[in-house]
């Protein structure tokens, strides 16, 4: 039985020694460095960021198609975004069943972003690809595009149907295929718990990742990335598949890295960390690369799966400009910390 | 007069202590950290850049479109992308007056970037896209997208046109369009040996960037950047443009930040560090958005100009996988530094 995760409030210590609400919202009063001014923010700015486990299985977050897409009503694209960005994950509910409609969906958040796979996908299980992720294979949590700079921020999958075998039925859910999510946040949350050095092993040692497959590509980063990226008081993003990750490098400690991963490893394997489902022709899953890892079980038959990534920076404007004040989100841009 | 402005090798001082040469290649010994084992690099990895000034003019770096895009000879890219690499910029010359042969090119070398302005652009002036690249106005010397978590990596400029005003004649050079280029390398080389002082203040202090032109639109980086990313051996990358620039953070000494930039900025425009030309039809100009600088005079009439952005990392995989043995490129990626 997984017991809830806990709630986990944005942390301000790192540049402010006050916050004080008040009718007008709320006053933070910054006092890093020499220099020291109140400044007004919004409390909408201070919403929650809420870690999960398994136990999100009951009540998993999910908008529907026609609100997020309603003419002249930023409401549901407002709920979208902010479920997004407070779980890592939101289903969107009676999407009709076409890759148009998912498209549709998806540039409504922001631009699709195009990749030496292409922009857009709609695809069945292709060898020709040389990814692991065209097999029918069983694929351990992961984060994808572990390989750029930017890895993909927003990432999404529309099953549109998943046709048995020849010799097989359809009907007795036995051909395989769950889907499998896990929080990136969480399991880090749990890491620096758990095995505090572990979690700044982690943290420290930068790897190189690479995307080696196809001929004519070779991507890398602009330079090594750590599996975690935090500060002091915020989880920022993670990084995390064993068939992208290079040789750890040889001027630190290679048993100690290996040692920290394998403690993380085991976090992110754990029964009440593992959300699983199935995904179903009208629901579209999307989620944070940067924090939710995905996985699958095998499956037989074929299934054909759309979506497409769409960059952070992007998302995070929609989430903004979808559930914020204009004034307000381009005052607070301007002195992004 | 403009004096040759310095090739700049890298240098390899951050890991390595010995660099011996035998028949087999370069033997690097690595010796930072406790372990050190000698690894054998192909003397290929350790080709120049070349910093550049005004009098690059003379003699710009520039391949044929034939070559690139010939079928089954690869040496034609390899020259363009080993020039972009080398200058950080390159004109590819006899293009097809037409946007498709423009994307046909830019698709050659990588896929095409799509942002909230679309992705493969071909256009004339629209003060509806509230940008100033969509205007005639004379446009400084500045990187484009520094609003990005990942900036832009290379940017293309193809004129397919340059039509005058009814009451003008198109034939006497007189419709102003000048382009201008600087290399932000040498400029940071430049500034780190008059100013060093302003140099580390841009490149300690993380500036807020951010895009809110459009309604809908309120881009920033996952965090603040600075104007100058270098480590101590290496030029990384270069964001300037101060009508993306958020507030100077108070927690910095403000005063000593604006005295650094107006260094930078003096230097940028010395008439000896512009590298001013006028774009062609048939002459596409492709350059690396992380290091140089672009900026045009104003103009008048209507000039139709296409083009892309391409990420670099799928650049950098170009330029491996076309300038050097893919197993010599597999192996490096995967002990990236």
């Amino acid at each position: 039985m997984a017991r809830p995760a806990p709630r986990v409030r944005h942390d301000f210590r790192s540049y402010a020694t006050t916050l004080e609400s008040n009718r007008q919202g709320l006053i933070l009063k910054v006092s890093e460095g020499a220099k020291s001014s109140p400044k007004r923010l919004s409390q909408f700015w201070l919403r929650d960021q809420t870690l999960w486990n398994a136990s999100i299985a009951s009540n998993p977050p999910e908008v529907s198609f026609d609100s997020v897409m309603a003419k002249g009503d930023i409401s549901g694209m407002a709920d979208l975004t902010e479920k997004i960005r407070g779980y890592g994950m939101c289903f969107v509910t009676n999407t009709p069943k076409t890759p148009e409609a998912t498209n549709e969906l998806l540039e409504a958040i922001g631009p699709i972003r195009n990749t030496h796979y292409g922009g857009f996908y709609d695809f069945v299980p292709d060898l020709a690809k040389a990814d692991t992720a065209y097999t029918n294979l069983a694929l351990a949590a992961h984060t994808d595009t572990t390989y750029f700079t930017e890895p993909a921020g927003l990432q999404t999958f529309h099953m549109l149907s998943h046709t048995p075998p020849p010799n097989k039925a359809n009907d007795d859910g036995s051909l395989g295929g769950q889907s499998l999510l896990v929080d990136g946040f969480y399991a880090a949350y749990r890491l620096k718990k758990e095995f505090p050095e572990a979690y700044e092993t982690l943290r420290e040692v930068r790897l190189p990742w690479h995307a080696s497959g196809n001929d004519g590509v070779a991507i890398v980063p602009d330079r090594a990335y750590p599996v975690i990226e935090a500060s002091p008081y915020k989880f920022h993003r993670v990084r995390w598949n064993n068939d992208d990750r290079g040789v750890v490098p040889l001027n630190v400690d290679v048993d100690k890295w290996y040692s920290a991963a394998r403690r993380w490893d085991s976090i992110l394997r754990r029964k009440r960390n593992e959300y699983w489902f199935q995904l179903e022709p009208g629901r579209v899953l999307i989620f944070d690369n940067w924090r939710v890892l995905h996985g699958r079980s095998a499956f037989e038959g074929l299934r054909r799966i759309c979506g497409g990534y769409i960059n952070r920076d992007d998302f995070i404007s929609r989430w903004k400009t979808s559930n914020f004040p204009r004034s307000e989100v381009i005052a607070a841009n301007m002195q992004l910390k």
